[in-house]
């Protein structure tokens, strides 16, 4: 998109110019037929966004996907690529509409939704410590892989690796949630899960979503760059999840399991 | 919380220790009795959250905010400041459960996105442009305001700012959105929308969400420390809205009217 670019505090005026701005666009999601969500998100990999979607929240109930589709009913050509459609041949339970999830109780506090978590999710398995050189260097493998980034600046990333430091899998996305689901659903569609022996990268903040993502896949450590939640430092206890903080240059913080690194 | 601090790839170890980490607890928000939308959000600012994301998202429609509340029917004291309930003596239209609204075409594009505001809001009024230096030294002013960053390092910033380049409200949250919430709560409580002479500030990025929140507000610019999305720059032309963006240092992109700064 054009843009006008200023400098030296405006005595500079550039005048407009091109400037790469990263797409964003909503994205429908449905379960067997039923809608789950619609997310604004950086179009590409939108099957991935959409099982990884679907596996986080736990609605495939461990239901295996048969198909995933781009639904075009619309009239527009540019909407049927904005709806993906899940399916399960109605294995997973019938989606309900969150409203009514959300309205069941009047009270809502963080420990009532870790205790919803404990109640759906296995605690992770039991698995050594990371090595710490893994999980400093996750940062700049990532980075060299955020083509998206380097051109607007304007992503968030997530990846895969392993304990040997090798990075799988990358995806990006305007929005990290986004991001964590599509490396989920390349796993889920891979066969992958649960993700024992590997590790989730968040270029961001690791919130309490981003763990309860991380949880339901099973991945067994979560690096994120920047700062944690307190909800997310005790879901990743609660999940026996190593949780590291703030990983820059050679430094770095563990919030959950200690030992974990 | 604790945690363990590792330095020199691990070399150094120095135990256990202090670290604050930011707050993250859900925030159920109703209207009139029944219940919109339930937000992770930093506590504090409750009432102005749940007021700016009602008039944010259409939900007022008009109508006054007599008062605003804490529900505490739950057992346990915590969830009572979970739920925060607006009342409008029931002058706002029922909110209908999203789920029943985005499915209610099958296509969705961001255009149609743009159109359904165009159709709910007038343009932003014509306002004069906006002077670079105000634009530029909004960042520092309102860094020197982010307490919780200062701590935490894990919270987003919005602001509300004049052409003079005076600050007057800054709200921090672990979500962006819900920062921008905050302010447009404040302006709203104290009669002060729509925000004709102000701008509004954030400290990350610009989304189509971000810049329909300051649609819906009626600021007239918009100021982002980091990139635009495409459908944000759409929505701020269609707006009237100026929308500059990497303001850093004594450089700024203007990507939506262009002359607006």
């Amino acid at each position: 998109m054009l843009a006008r670019h200023l400098a030296d505090g405006g005595a500079t005026d550039t005048g407009r110019r091109p400037e790469p701005v990263i797409v964003e666009e909503p994205l429908e999601i449905r379960l067997d037929g039923h809608l789950v969500t619609t997310t604004m998100r950086t179009p590409g990999d939108d099957f991935e966004l959409a099982v990884g979607f679907c596996h986080s929240d736990g609605l495939l109930a461990g239901a295996a996907v048969e198909t995933c589709r781009y639904c075009g009913t619309g009239s527009a050509v540019e909407t049927e690529f904005n709806v993906v459609s899940v399916d399960t041949g109605g294995r997973a339970p019938e989606p309900r509409a969150r409203l009514t999830t959300t309205s069941s109780s009047c009270g809502v506090c963080g420990t009532e939704q870790i205790d919803a978590l404990t109640a759906r999710l296995a605690p992770v398995a039991a698995h050594e410590p990371w090595p710490m050189d893994v999980v400093l260097g996750v940062v700049g493998s990532v980075r060299d892989a955020q083509r998206l980034f380097d051109t607007t600046g304007g992503v968030h990333a997530a990846a895969a690796f392993d304990r040997s430091g090798e990075v799988s899998i990358v995806r990006e996305d305007i929005g990290r949630h986004n991001a964590v689901d599509k490396v989920v659903g390349r796993l889920l569609l891979d066969g992958r899960l649960p993700a024992v022996g590997l590790g989730l990268f968040v270029s961001g903040r690791a919130s309490f979503e981003i763990v309860q993502k991380a949880w339901s896949a099973g991945f067994e450590v979560v690096v994120a760059v920047s700062a944690p939640s307190a909800l997310a430092v005790e879901t990743a206890e609660r999940a026996g999840l190593t949780l590291v903080g703030f990983v820059r240059g050679d430094e770095a913080n563990v919030y959950a399991d200690p030992e974990g690194v």
